[in-house]
């Protein structure tokens, strides 16, 4: 097995050749790439059932299991995937902007790779293509570190994947997985300074505070998201209902899902006794604030903790505070500057919202939920950044290239 | 003394009302600070006068004791610094971009601050109005962590900053300074994780190497420059020997100063004695490869440490390749990423050379000593980024901002 550092060098090798790829060649990689996954199809499955065969045996949740868990169907998606990203324009080379200076020096702005990037993830190996595809696509060497529940799937992926892309003439070690999935590996690679260029970990709070702790690498933190929806004193209380009830239902286990409903005391006895029912019919459990047990005495009482907890399941925090300064006041306490909503038909009262709410994306009168490189148009995404640098929210194709000056001169020396 | 955790808790709660303050305040504040440094001259002198005598004390060299030296028009020239960031435009609360999904969610990008920025940096006290004018101008609450040579100073010109902005409305603990100078403040300071969202280190390697070691915020890596100037074969002779000298000699100590000439071989008789006489003029030691040796007797021998060395000093190492190709492997593997130039007249090489050289800025036919905030016509820079996260080159105002999504909608919910 090739050690880390190893892997670090072949794909910085790599990283030149690839970043000078042509759109045809690497649209042609990724066509290779999705005709290759179909056409081994039977290998994938293969792999995915030592994988399922072993998490059983270790006792694994049904949940993780359904993310582990590939077939026909979900392999088609993979490949689809792929085509979707083929079809993307490719953002390498757009020079996007150019200015001439008064010494007559020509200085261009324009988009290149990153170079190398890494990722560490956790169980689903349809991430694996996923991440292969945008990479490739961007002209980006990538370092995969995968979950040890899905190595056997993901090395037959990320073998198909390599030969697909290298025999259209991609430059080998362009797409690489480390296969050792110990602690050690994935430290290792946070410490590959000089090699990797960005380093993207997607997974839950531990394994980006795992990274925080350790890469010495740039990283770009993903997808913690501590939600909130503000019901401010004039909403729709219809509009709001079906918000909040999106926001947290609709996909639980999601970050962009919603974890902490704020009403405004103005509207909380006219709308919480609407809102909350049709969340308990959702199987929502609710933790309410004194005020909105004594509203509705069916919520569990909340603590402190509550209101700074990414539950990523069926149970919503539910607090009515003193209008909008307290609602914006709460946010940016408790948030992971994810994704931020507010329900109101106050204009002054939205605006404020906007500007003063510190995240990602910020909401007047829609769901958290909105918040991903397919609904913002962008295609696809790698991950959704909780950090300030570089990237904020989705990151498409844009997001993994960085801009390089061009200078054209005509013999300029300064003075 | 605060504790740096007290410091950054502090920022982080004067960035929100920061983030809105207007531009008018902000500008109001930035000639506040101005006329304050002007009239407070004598009590910044005295302080410095300290800090030159402890300095002196300690048998500190000259050039330090240059760079840590104040005087009737270096304060002069902080002042007027602040009055040019003042007239800049404001980069917060501009709408890059705005969108409508078929959905009909109205999503847009705006430029907001960071946050809190920290910044490391070494003897000169006049970065300290500098960084703190850059900072508050783009509604960023900042700490500082100067040198322990110039403390004295620093604390007084940060302590009479920080009074002219707040009498203006600029928030309480906009602007700190971590006054205890020790290297564990520093390090606790790269550790302010959740308070300072982004960390600038202004200084040599051995302060970006101890970032990158201990750093858990996100950092930009700035400043170390292994610079090359690649003079191909038919380059025009006069032009590559102006460029050369300029990217030298113009200011050895600097990151943007050329480290390494390369020289094609088909090219090198008729260029080095033409070339190298005009840089020994100026004092420069060489240190050729064999061939150039060969050509030229009165180089040293270049051993392969010096290929890879960021001399900052009057030496220049000088290497004879065998054309562009051997130029491009030659400065992806040696180079910092920082400043690269070619001196041709072949149209192919220059923009194979544009193209395939990986650093923030590549020249065609200019000294690399542009690479420069001012240069480059962004009227001020708080450093050179080396790294492709976040910014590239010289940071100005723009590249002290964030994105955030303001999403208008009207009761979307997510399918």
């Amino acid at each position: 097995m090739l050690s880390v550092q190893e892997i670090g060098k072949r794909a910085r090798q790599a990283a030149y050749p690839l970043a000078n790829a042509s759109t045809a060649i690497k649209n042609q990689a990724l066509d290779a790439m999705a005709d290759a996954l179909e056409s081994n199809k039977d290998r994938i499955l293969s792999a995915n059932t030592n994988d399922i065969n072993d998490a059983k045996a270790r006792g694994i949740g049904t949940a993780m299991l359904d993310r582990l868990s590939l077939n026909d169907k979900r392999i088609a998606q993979m490949a689809d995937g792929l085509r979707m990203v083929r079809d993307l324009s490719d953002p390498v080379g757009e020079v996007v902007s150019m200015w001439k200076r008064p010494n007559g020096l020509l200085i261009g702005q324009q988009r290149v790779p990153l170079g190398v990037i890494g990722i560490i993830y956790e169980a689903r190996p349809n991430v694996t293509a996923d991440a292969v595809g945008l990479c490739l696509k961007t002209g980006n060497a990538v370092i995969l570190r995968g979950g040890s529940e899905a190595i056997n799937s993901n090395k037959a992926i990320v073998d198909i994947l390599a030969k697909a892309a290298t025999q259209v003439g991609i430059p080998e070690n362009s797409i690489q997985l480390i296969e050792d999935t110990d602690r050690q590996s994935a430290v290792d690679m946070m410490k590959l300074h000089g090699y990797i260029d960005v380093l993207i970990p997607r997974g839950g709070a531990g394994l980006i505070r795992t990274v925080v702790e350790n890469a010495t690498v740039p990283t770009i933190e993903t997808g913690v998201g501590n939600c909130h929806v503000y019901v401010d004193g004039d909403a729709d209380i219809n509009m709001a209902t079906d918000i909040i009830v999106n926001a947290k239902t609709s996909r639980p286990a999601v970050c962009n899902a919603a974890e902490t409903l704020l009403v405004d005391k103005a509207i909380a006895e006219a709308f919480l006794p609407v809102a909350l029912p049709a969340l308990e019919q959702k199987n929502v459990e609710l933790r309410g604030c004194k005020v909105t047990c004594s509203i509705y005495p069916s919520c569990k009482a909340a603590t402190e903790e509550d209101w700074a907890t990414e539950y990523l399941d069926y149970i919503l925090a539910v607090k009515v505070v003193d209008g909008i300064d307290q609602a914006i006041e709460h946010v940016n306490k408790y948030g992971t500057k994810h994704s931020e909503a507010i329900v109101t038909n106050d204009y002054q009262h939205a605006q404020r919202f906007l500007q003063e709410v510190d995240a990602a994306a910020v909401y007047v009168n829609a769901s958290t939920r909105f918040t991903d490189g397919g609904e913002f148009g962008f295609g696809a995404e790698i991950g959704i950044s909780t950090q300030k640098l570089h990237a904020r929210g989705p990151m498409g194709l844009k997001e993994l290239t960085t801009i390089k000056y061009i200078i054209y001169g005509n013999g300029q020396i300064r003075a």
